[in-house]
Order: structure tokens, then sequence, then C-alpha cells
């Protein structure tokens, strides 16, 4: 399989997009529309891009969305699209935590596919009823995980399949940031503000921001399901409501186990997330502010770089990469990347067809997962430390 | 200055761009497309994509492209855009070497601003041409040195002109490539034919399409200007007919020195451009596979690193950067900075106003700088690694 | 303080100091031989080098050790050597591991100064006992956790008492290796058939052999107790005796943290040692196979990469050195250095003097700080993973 | 090849060693005793320390040497010790360049063996003489070219000498520090004193003191000899006597090239000794800083990074290790491994055997290479940056 930068470029009428939240000032709005454009798989035609009209109206017009198609609110939005000729086929939903579900659930209700920024919800029960409902209505769902974009997560994920790694004994997961260090949320810091109010993120802190990430990134490429966990969650910033430092012990169906660090009070630390996964043959080591590389060690043998689109790499790897090996692809393109796999899945749902197994993308069960490790990280932490059972697993 | 990943969406109207070259097939194209896509500020409406028409037909149809906009020549599409009331404002060159200087020729004679793919052209005479032209139609002339873009890159630079180093001594580039250690070009791989074939790249094998790079790379953070060159350039691989390996002294106006060298056969290496450069007060270094990060070091002080977003880091940087520390920018967002450099250019030559002083971007000056340092080197290796000047300088 | 390479080299009288166990094959007693040697702060003069009486005088003639001082017994050592005129003044014990506490035993009762490998002994019982000892003898007694001999550690620490860090709030602790990944014990190879041997080793396994390392670096950088812990020890290889893995929750008295991982079965990783302290201001970050470095950040700024002997670092660090900065010193040197302190301390008890207040070493404290934390930690993990206090703390 | 610590231990009677130079204050002088004692082949036992003779006295004392071998002059001792029947049988030399060959000439015809530190004299011609002298008298002659004592070097010329590159093409060498970048020698600084004065240094400021262990280096591992060589010396420093930065283009017999790079202007640089070698079927990268490791790629393979005592490395480098890999071992192991080296030489001339065909280390004919280059590189700059002649060859 080659490296090819027009990947999305195939005369396939573009996707009709729509959008909740990302409104000016935003974030993370901005960074999934950068995604959506980056291969000219989508087009955004619509949007309820923020609860006040006047912004909501302005900032449709920053993106040149006809202002027809800019809407008050999502509930509209989702009415109105599903019953026009050429309404969105799919809606990115990038608003505060606690509002992911309900504006989900209307979309799914009318038909849409949903592209969700993670957590999917901020409580287990809403994410099975999102689950539930998606099993009922078909429609694509994805969670925006979108560490699995970057491609040498992928070549991680069929080196364990592959048997390269032979039978995993331990996944070690580290999500480390220092931006919090400090009590930053009284001083008018907005994402700061959010992130540590239970009111808007949930019961979880550093748990639910970036230690779902870690916790998703080690399912994802050791493939294995968790059993039970001990956590202990710590707030070390005195004042704060949240945690901010996360440890967690996995214990992984059939024997292999998990070490789960996550903190935001990590000075020294901008995003530094890391796994490494032990096997009984090999070893791998993958560090997410140099994405482009993948260490590799087979057991007695010279330790290898692996580089993105480099010798030995695989073909899961390089249809995930647009240029060739020495030019660095970052967290846009892996972003990027999970937009391009639900493209293709919304495509081949267009037409009827299977889409290519090899296309893959976290979706409502990974979100519900997430939600039920923060449950059960909670739970073990205010009872002393002590197992706890994940899931139905 | 915040960094801001909805850097495009500003509601000002998207810029009319065409494309001749970058068809089916076609790599730079590509990375040109998505370039001009990743902050919204482009919409390509017009194309010479291909020479063969049905390929270019096709080509169009890929990219949306209205069918009565897909012409067969760059001639006919410089003459039909230049008189549509919608016709395109700027086109991107992504022809070979060979083909550059005539269609910028012609579409400067249309009045359309100009993004060409580097080197400029194939001869120094046809580069100053080229730059009295655009003197005399006064259309914005890009040429898309691309690493110029990268956040880490106008840090550098920023600091070389703070003051930081002191009086710069001493700039060491370096580009490393291993891709035709072997001999490639008669194996049938495309890249490897035209490039090191002289009649479509010009007297220059590894100096001209890499080499330059790195000359372009150190004279834009350095500031400097070159006086004179040593060159030694040598073919190691028997039959090649352009040089695979380049070693350069440099010396400056002013006394500073430079150091250059560039290969296709230094085994182990991808796309390892990297730069050094030291004054009498501190030295910075910088690497493309790793852009994320600067290392520099005050004399007599522990040595720093330096993060794009992070700490210490200057308006000069984050105005390039979309996302927060940590999260790595790549090669395809250095590009797309470029061409948002030249979006800003364009937008203030449609108001008539100045474009803010900090949009910055290679233009016909650096691309005629590089094929000036071509000649030079391809003179001084010729007559046996003797100096040569380099310019009017 | 400046770094000097004569450190030793005093024109006091060199130490006259004996071995028990380090015959011919042995590792870890030529290593401690070398570290004696390399400042020239010891003669070695006596010996029980081996249980085997023709190996015992074997070892001692490759040492040049007069044969009238190469014992057959420890005992016997301990007994003659302690009433010549010209007797050791130090032992440095170097035995597998259950007889530590026999030979130290023995000589401390001679009113000779103990250099002990670690761990101190196989049981807490037999530390207390030895810890007594000591301190009723007055003798020197020193365990050799050698990676407190590092300059970079030594900086470390100094760092964190000077308030570089804020107040600790988190100590991370890894040593990773991997040549236990298969069952290498029934091989024929030595060094795995007694570590993993609870009748040589004790109860631990990996927790004892490289867990206590991590843990001992960890207090001595952070100069935190730990008041409890919570331990999983996982044997991953089927049939082995002892564990290969051990992960660790810490708790330290005023409330700081810990966590600990170890494993001999993480393929890829050679002597991974690594700590990283994270405070309210600061955190820091070194690694054993790369020693000479030491990452710094202080909240806000930019990291920083301290050198040995290099700009910003401490005299805590310089005695500990050399070499200038930017050349190497490794894992001998750091060896060495703890018994260029040992040397130092006996020197001072020679005339009666107070030693250096610089001067610091492990004791015999730490040595049952060791077996403490194994004990605590073999308990836990017994118990499920519960939380077990783990001294008089 | 098995690694192991207890090298030197060896029941064969220790080599007697004398020193001229070294005495109290210097800094290569310790240099050399540690690496004598490390593996305890040697013992220091008569010695001309210092051109003073109380500070003479004083060194030797502190250092244990008998007062009666304590001697004023090098020529004094050269003729005393050799009529002692316990005579040294070998001699360090470590006084200032301009006296290495006179003392190196005196103990020579002493029929003593010389360990002298580099450069081997101030001259070419006196290079030669004692070349002619050495081999006239049959006395082993080291010079103290001590990187090519690591083991990882070794390494690397073994994989040169055993294919794994194929046929070289390209040797990069630098070496890079800073110290000088101020004009540190008007400060009282002692080493910046002497090594700017040319009558104490000779012609050559940096490039003979660190350029000649880089060219040392590059010929050491690729096993070429130079055929002709381009420099440019500059001094950047006002008021300095001796170039602080060298750039040199480099042919060696039989087509290959070299590229060689060493300042002491480089801000940000300790000890930056770098080398890379590219053949037709590979490439390394070694780096003196980090020095226990070595990266090696194979065409169209991914990159390896090989480690000292790790998988895939050779005998040649095992023979020079003492302890496991992850244990790193620094800069002066490396300069032990030259005097183990020499005392296997002098042994199996103590015994009139040959030495191991593996045993190897600078001698006389590298000195005086490293001269001939030196005045090759002062020549070649002085005219204006011309091709010259390095040898005869």
């Amino acid at each position: 399989m080659t490296i090819d930068a027009s990947r999305g470029e195939t005369g396939s009428e573009r996707i009709r997009l729509g959008m909740v939240g990302g409104g000016r000032g935003a974030f993370i709005g901005a960074v999934h529309r950068i995604a959506a454009r980056l291969d000219d798989h989508y087009q955004l035609v619509a949007g309820a891009l923020a609860s006040d009209p006047e912004r909501a109206r302005d900032s449709a017009a920053d993106l040149g969305i006809d202002p027809a198609r800019a809407y008050g609110t999502f509930g509209e939005m989702a009415e109105r699209e599903a019953v026009r000729h050429d309404g969105i086929e799919a809606v990115s939903i990038v608003t505060p935590n606690h509002m992911h579900a309900p504006v989900a659930t209307a979309f799914l209700k009318a038909g849409i596919h949903v592209i969700c920024d993670k957590p999917l919800s901020v409580s287990v029960s809403e994410a099975e009823e999102l689950a539930a409902l998606q099993k009922r209505t078909g429609r694509i769902f994805a969670v925006t995980h979108n560490y699995t974009g970057y491609p040498m997560v992928r070549q991680a994920r069929a080196m364990v399949r592959d048997g390269s790694l032979g039978t995993i004994r331990l996944v070690q997961m580290e999500y480390a940031q220092d931006w919090l260090t400090d009590r930053l949320e009284t001083t008018g810091q907005k994402q700061a503000e959010w992130r540590t109010d239970p009111t808007r993120s949930g019961a979880g802190g550093c748990i639910g921001d970036i230690g779902t990430h870690a916790y998703n990134l080690g399912a994802f490429v050791s493939g294995l399901e968790t059993e039970a966990l001990l956590a202990r969650l710590t707030t070390f910033v005195d004042g704060r409501r949240l945690d901010d430092d996360v440890q967690i012990l996995l214990r992984y169906v059939g024997g292999a186990q998990g070490v789960l660090w996550a903190s935001q009070v990590a000075v020294g630390n901008e995003n530094a997330l890391k796994l490494r996964v032990f096997g009984t043959k090999g070893g791998l080591e993958w560090h997410q502010e140099n994405p482009n590389q993948l260490w590799f060690t087979r057991l007695g043998e010279p330790k290898q770089l692996l580089t993105r689109g480099g010798a030995g790499t695989s073909p899961e790897s390089a249809r995930m990469s647009r240029v060739p090996a020495g030019h660095p692809e970052g967290y846009l393109e892996g972003f990027a990347n999970i937009y391009a796999e639900v493209a293709a899945a919304i495509r081949a749902a267009r037409s009827g067809s299977k889409p290519d197994p090899a296309v893959m993308f976290p979706g409502v069960s990974d979100g519900l997962s997430g939600m039920e490790f923060i449950r059960a990280a909670v739970q073990s932490s205010s009872a002393g430390n002590v197992w706890v059972g994940v899931s139905g697993a």
C-alpha cells in the first residue's frame, strides 16, 4: 500500500456535515473542522454553533454557512435538516461534555450519523442509552478518541495482532500534563473552569479529560478487555473539585495487567501521552509528542526505531499516512484520520455496501467503555483503593 | 498572541485558486491542496492538472472542479480565467521544474498571483526574468520553501533577530536522505527518474532538490546574505547523471561562515534537515523530523528545550500554530502556513491595504537566490572546489 | 567547587580493605574492587574470596593478596585480621544475599567497618539486629545502593532540598529490565538461578533485586519517608518461584505519593532505572542509562537539560565528578563515589574528627528500610493488594 | 566473549609504571592514573611529576611514590630507572605538548615503553624522528587517542570491516565545544592559556586540540587513509592567536570522502564528538556524550539502536566492556581500555610472545598522521582553502 496525500479527493460527492458547538473562541470545534477539511471528504453546510443566537449567526458567517442553516438550537437543526433533500448526513458534536448525550440523541433520532467528541456522556447510564439508541437506528457513531488515528498507533496495534509481541503481559499507559499545577480555574481561564467543574465535566477530572484517552489507547493497541481496576484518584491542588492525578492498576481478561498514570500537575509535561506494551516475545513504546516513531524490540535482538512510512511498517499504518517518511505528521492529521475512516463508513452506507474491513474508528461502545472506566475508578478510589469490576465482562 | 485553530475562518471571502500540474498520481500537488484547504483560506475552482486531456479532466472531477474550468493547457487557463468576473485570484504551480518559469510567466502576465513550487526555474536567467516580470506586474509571488513555515523555524529567526544569539558566527545546515543510495532511477520509480534527469531538474541533482531547502532555511533564520561559496558536488552512484551528495563552505557578507551538507545516499536518514546557528552569546539547533522542538543555549547557562506553543516562545511562532503545546504539528501544517501567509497578503492586496508586517513568505527573490546558489556550487565544483561569488552582493 | 580527577590521591595512607566473596567468576565483587581502586583510597590486602579453599587461594593470587591473608572462611578472617597491627580497617561483603548478615555481624564484632552489597539481609529481623549491632559498635556501615553515587542524582537531591521543586507531590520510580522474560533460571545461568531462588534471595525476586534500588533512589532524592504501600507482585513466567514484576503505590508521610514499577520481563529494557519527581513549583527527570543528564523544569519556564559538570549545577554534584562536562561518567564512577564517601568517613574516624557534612552514603538504616519495603510489599500483595504500613514511622 | 569486570586481575605481575608531568593541579595526569589503576594492570612507582622540585616531591608523596623515585627531571628519571633491576617498564607522558617528543625520546633510548598523551609532538619532523626511533628501539609506543577505546567505537570499526556498511562513501566527523566562545585565555584560566598559545601547543589550536581526535576517530573506524584535504581554519575570537573553528573536506585513498568540523565556539556544546559513516549498504552514527549507543541502519531496514553489551554486538566491543548492558560506561573506562590494550602488549613483550591480534591501540604512526593532518590543514587554510596532500600516501 502506498502513501498518498490525495486520499479524500476521489470524485465521490463530499459528505454534508453539520456541527453543534464550536462557535467563535471554542478550541476543539476548530480542530474538528480542520480534520474534516484536510482530506476533502466533507463540506460543512449547517450548524448550531453557539447557544447565544448572535454568536451562533456570526460564527456561521465566519465559516461560510448559509444563514438559513445557521440554527439557534440543536433541536431545531436536527428537525429541519432531517427533512431537507440536501440535509446533513452527519453531525459533529463539540459541545461541553454534559451536552454530548442530549445532542447525539436528537440527531440519531433524526437519522443522522454522529461524530461526537469524547467523553461520550457524563454518566454510564446516559452512555448505555446512547449505545442502545445507536443500535436501534443503525446510524454510524464515532467518538473522537483521536489518538487511535495516529499511523504508528495503528502500526502498534497491527504488531500486537500479528503476534510480534507474543502473548501480552503488561500495558503501561501514561498521560502527563502540567497545566493545572496551580489553581488555574480561579483565574478566569475557561478551559480550566469547565474541566474542573463536576456539573459540566461529570464525576471525573483528570481521569475523564485525559485518563480516558490513555485507557482507550491501551485498549485499542492491546486488544485487551478490562476485568477490574484499582484506582487512586487525588486532588493535589487545594480547593479543586475534581481529581488532578490518577494512578490505576488494571486486570485484563485473560491475565494480562495494566498500569495507568495520568496527571495534570506533573511539571515539565505538556501532552506526554505514552504507551508501552510488553509481551512474551517483544515490546513496544510510543510517545504522542513524537508520534512518527515507534520503538520495537524483539526479545534478544537490537531495539528498532520504526518510523511512519519507513522500512518495516505495515499497510495498517501506511493507509493512515499522507506524506513520505521523515516528514512529520501530527495531531491534526491523526484527528483527520478518524474523520477519513468515518467518511469511508458513511460512503459505504450511502451505497449499501460494506466498508473496507480495514476501516476502524472508536465507536459508541468505546465511549461506553470510557464511562465505565471512569465510574469504576471513582468508586475504587472512594472505597479506599480496592478492586472494582469494570463492566459486564 | 494566542494559539488559534480557527485561523482562516474569518468570514472573509475565500480566495479563488487554480492549479497547474498536480493531476492524479502526482505527489506535491496534493500537498499543496491540503495546505490550501487546511485553514479554509482558499477554494480550488480551476485547473490545468495534466498535459493529457483525459487525465486533466478526470483529475478535475476528483476535485469537484467545474468541467468548464478544467483546462487542457495552462495557456488557455491563464487567458480565460483572466477575463472571468469570478476568475482565479491565484495559481499554484506544481509541475516538474522545467515548466515552473513558463507557467509563472503566463499567469503573471494575466495579472494573477503565483504560488510556485521550488525551485523557481531551471536557470538563473529564467529566474531573473521572472523576478523582473514580478516587479513590473506587482503580483504576489511565493516560492514554497515550506520549511520556513514551521513555527519553531520562525521562533529561531525571531531569536536571531532579537539578539539572543549575539553576533552570528557560524551556520550549520544539513539535509540528509538515503532514498537514492542505489540507482533507483533505473527501476521505473518516477520521482527518482525526473529528479536525476538534467533535462527536467536542471543542472543540480541533490543540490537543487534538497540542498536549496537547507540553504534557504539557513538564510531565512540567520538573515545573512551569501558572498561566496566553495563546493564539492559528488555523484557517488555509478551511472547517475546528477550529483547525489553536496558539501559546501559559505562565506556570508560581514564575516560569518556557513557549512552545508546535503546527501541522498546517507543510509539511515529519511528527511534529516537540520539547522544549527552559533553566535557570540547563544546557539540553537532545530531538526525537521521533530519540528516542534528548538534547542537553545545562552552561553554559560543550561541548555533549554523550547517547544512550539510552550513557555518562552514568541509571537512569531505562536501565530504559525494551531494547537496547544505538546500536540505535534508537522510538515503539512508548515506548508499550510505558507499558504496562510500568502492568503493574508492577497487579502491585503484585495483591499488595497498593507499586509500585517508580521506576514512573511519566501518570494521570487528567494527563488532567484536558490538558482544563484545552484549555479555557483556547480561552477565551484567543476573548477576544482574553488571560491565562487554567489550574486551581485 | 571544582571538578577534580585526582580526588583520592591525597597523600593520606590508603585504607586497608578486605573482601568476603567475589572470587573468580563473580560479577559484583569485581565491580566493588574497581570502585575501591578508582580513586586510590583503598588497598585490598585480605580476602575470604570463595567458600572453596582452592578457588579462594587462586582468586587471592589473582589479586596480589599475600597468601597468608587469603582466608578459607570469613570467620577466620575476621578473627585474625582483628588482631594484626596492620589488619584491615574495612571489609567489603559481596556474597549472595543470605550471607550478608552473618558476615557483617562477624566483622562488626571484630571492630571492622563494613561495606555491604545490597540488600542488607534476607529478613527484616536480621536487618534490625544488624542495625542494633552497628549502633552498639559505632562502626561505619555502608550499603551499596550505588545509584545514589551518580552526580546528577546528588544534583536532583540538592534541588529538592533547596526548594527548586516546591513541595513534593509525586515521585515516579521505575526500574525495567528484560533479561528474565524467559525462564532463564533453568538454563544454567548462575545469576538467574540464585536471583529467583527464595533460599538465596529471600522473599523478594524482582522487588528485592531492583525494586529496592528504585525505592532507595526515590527516598534519597525526595527525602520522603514512606508511611504505607499497596503492592501487586506478579510472577509472569510459569514455574518461576519469585516475582518478576512489581507495581506499587506509596503514601509518604506528609501526603506526597509515590508510584513504583519494576520489571524483569519488560522486553526492550536493559537497566532502565528512571526517576521523576514533581512538586508544586518544578519537576525533574533522570535516567540511569544516560546518567550525566538531568531534566529540570520550573513551572512556566522552558525545560532545562542540566549536565554533569555543566552550567547551573551545584557543589553537591561537582564533588562527585572527576572529568569535565560532556565527558560521560558511568556506573563504575557512581559506585566508586560510594567508596569515596565511605573513605572520607573512615579517615575522619581514624583521626577522631567529624567527616565533612557533605559526605553521604546509604547506611544500615537504608538497608533496613529496604527490607521493610520488601516485607510490606510481599504482605500487601499476598493480602490482595491492600494498604500496609511500612515501618514504625 | 563474555563481559568481565575482573579484566586486569590475572595474577600476572603488575606493570611498573612511571609518569612525567601530572603533578598537583594537572588534569590529564590524574585521568591517566585512573586509567592505569582501573583494571589493576599497573603500579605507579616513579615519577618526574613537575618541573618545580618541591611540587614534584609533594605530588609524588600524594601518590605514595617512594621519595627515592621522585625525580626532579625526566632525564634523571630515564637514566636511573633504566638501570634499576626493578625499574619502570613503561612511562606515561602527560606534559604540555611541546615536551612530548623530548621526553618520549629519552625513555625510548632508555629502553622503556611509552604511553604518550596526544598530540605526539608539535611538528611533523619531531614526529617522524620519534617514529624512526620507536622502530629502531622496538619499544611499545601508544598515543592516547582515547576515543578509540570506547566499546561502541570498536563495534563500529568491526562493522565497517565485516562489510555491514558495504563500500564506505562518506565519513562525517564533528567535535563541537563552546568553552572558548569568549576570550577565556586572558582571564587566567590555565587550560585556555596554553591551548591557545602557539609556543606550547604548536601551530594548531582547535585543530590540534580536538580536530585531531575527530580525525583519528574517523580513520580508526573507517580504516581509510587520507590522500588530501582542503581546510578553512578560523579564529572567531578577536585577539586569539590560534584557530578556534575548523572545517575540512577530506579525500581518502580509493575515492571515499570525509567532512570534518571542529569548533570551540559552538555555544551549547560540551564535548560533542560525533561520527557518522555511510556506505553502499549501511550507515552508522555514534556520539561521545552518550557512548554506549550506536545507531546502525542497513539500507531498506529499520534503524537499530545497538547498545554496549547488548544484542547484536560483537566480540570486538565485548572485550572492551566491564559491566552489563544498560549500565553506562564512560570516558574513564574508554581511557582505561587503551591502558589495558597496552598492558596486553607489554605482557606479551615480557614473555617474548605475540600479543592477541585483537589487541589494538593508537601508536606512533597514528600520532604522526595527526601531525601531518595539522600541517596540511594549516597549509591549506593559509593558501586560501586549496587541496593539499596529507602524507606520502
